[in-house]
């Protein structure tokens, strides 16, 4: 297998890291997968975690690493400065930081920052799902869900403008040490649940209001009108909702190129098109892995 | 002192508890206060818990009490149902539910819930406030902000529409539990902070964005164009500018009645001002005491 290796792409979130060996046509060799993310390896170390990873999939040392993520944030393994707006993604490759001590050529991918003192904003991640999806000259609106959900306008290939929302933290934080946590039952749900799509509807139609409407999800089962199963899907129905409300004039006139995978895939394209967006769907996880293997490829040619 | 003394009044809350002894004139006689909130009697007991505070102020066996707030909820010491909406404030000490085992006289008064499916509410403890501050047969909007801030409309002396921002209960979870925990450092600011008021313009000016301005806090950091200390006034600022400016439409033609004390009357203030709104400030407390003492002098004439 490792004959045939050509490089490793590593997509290094705040609490998981996902590894993969790709050969020189990008087909996935092998793959490794944890919780490795940067929170656990400010206290263990980020080389021990990835050559880990990197033995789990049989990399020998002759192969190199491109990372994206937050491995590259100030205080992680190595900063990896921002590029500034407007940002081509064709610069992305050219501009990863070499960790020179790795024993291997290891490169991290910049994030991108938008310098703007009533706008001030920062990726580390999507950029490099961008280069993975956004074609060269395109341009495109990208929702792209997370734990934070970043708004992306992408110009002539290059991050021009982006807004980010805490609407996956704000459920968990919400969800777990507010009041609210005696509503909220742990445990999935679908796009059609009665509560999601009621309180998603009201989110979009009156972003502002959803402020005032979560408290209504604890007074609702004081009440007796709901249950503590339909809490869970009221309040992530009613901060994707606001959210997308929020955010309608962004997609007024455009196409939503939504990235994401799963379920949150599922409940943010129903919300965009109970909005009134037009959505295309790509696949968050092939998006990172593709604009890895571009960039390697860009860097080792 | 207990020579004078008529009653005791009792703000029982969440995670506080406040005791007065009143004269028969609404004289102070005397005070005490503790952490035996709900959470904590829920533990302990309340009884012994009121005892307790009654044996501090000399309050003998013969001394009624008469108590508002969260003892008064489903599972703390005794349920005193909910009055329903329209609730004449005149109807609450009649209706306070007596605690026939407590070896002297004791009454909860009960809470006000909005039966409307659309719109489901409760409260427990400001429907006494606003028995010590409205006048009979007022009408007037009262903001209440607390953990949780009440927009309170009173029409011919009865409650008749409220809704409930849980801005303070955002706060603190926000700055305790999410990323932004890193930007916030505690300690107190005025209101006449910098980046407290630039915040607050913002969440009045458009308060559905305030869902996405929240991670700018950071993002002004990392690119430093904020410190650390900007932190919280930003916060407090973004999310009360927000509650104001979505409850723009109660106080357009209306003077606010704003029932608070200390630096939350101040920031409250500040923000109802900029918003356009007339305000008249009644203190929080004093609220809270003068129509326990008014349901006392119903009850024990």
């Amino acid at each position: 297998m490792t004959a045939e290796a050509f490089c490793a792409a590593v997509d290094w979130g705040t609490s998981r890291i996902r590894l993969w060996l790709l050969s020189r046509d990008g087909t996935v060799l092998a793959e490794s997968r944890g919780d490795e993310g940067m929170l656990h390896c400010l206290q263990t170390g980020f080389q021990p975690a990835l050559e880990m990873h990197l033995a789990t999939v049989g990399a020998d040392a002759s192969i190199p690493v491109m990372i994206c993520g937050m491995a590259g944030a100030r205080r992680a393994w190595r900063e990896a400065p921002y590029l500034d707006t407007p940002a081509a993604l064709s610069r992305l490759p050219g501009a990863a930081v070499r960790i020179e001590d790795a024993g291997r050529d290891v490169r991290i991918i910049p994030g991108v920052a938008q310098r703007r003192v009533n706008a001030p904003n920062v990726m580390r991640g999507e950029e490099t799902q961008l280069l993975g999806v956004a074609k060269v000259d395109e341009s495109a609106l990208f929702c792209m869900p997370g734990t934070h959900c970043k708004w992306v306008g992408v110009e002539n290939g290059a991050i021009v403008q982006f807004s980010t929302f805490m609407t996956g933290e704000l459920f968990d934080v919400i969800s777990k040490h507010s009041i609210l946590a005696q509503s909220v039952e742990g445990g999935g749900f679908d796009s059609s649940h009665p509560a999601f799509e009621r309180a998603m509807r009201r989110g979009i139609a009156s972003p502002a209001s959803a402020h005032s409407a979560l408290f209504e999800l604890r007074a609702a089962q004081l009440l007796g009108y709901e249950g503590v199963r339909d809490g869970a899907p009221f309040l992530s129905g009613l901060l994707i909702g606001a959210e997308v409300g929020s955010a309608r004039a962004l997609y007024r006139s455009q196409r939503v190129h939504l990235v994401a995978s799963g379920l949150v895939a599922a409940i943010y394209r129903t919300a965009l098109e109970v909005a009134g967006a037009e959505v295309a769907l790509l696949d968050a996880e092939e998006a990172a892995r593709d604009g890895l293997f571009a960039a390697a490829g860009a860097v080792w040619p």
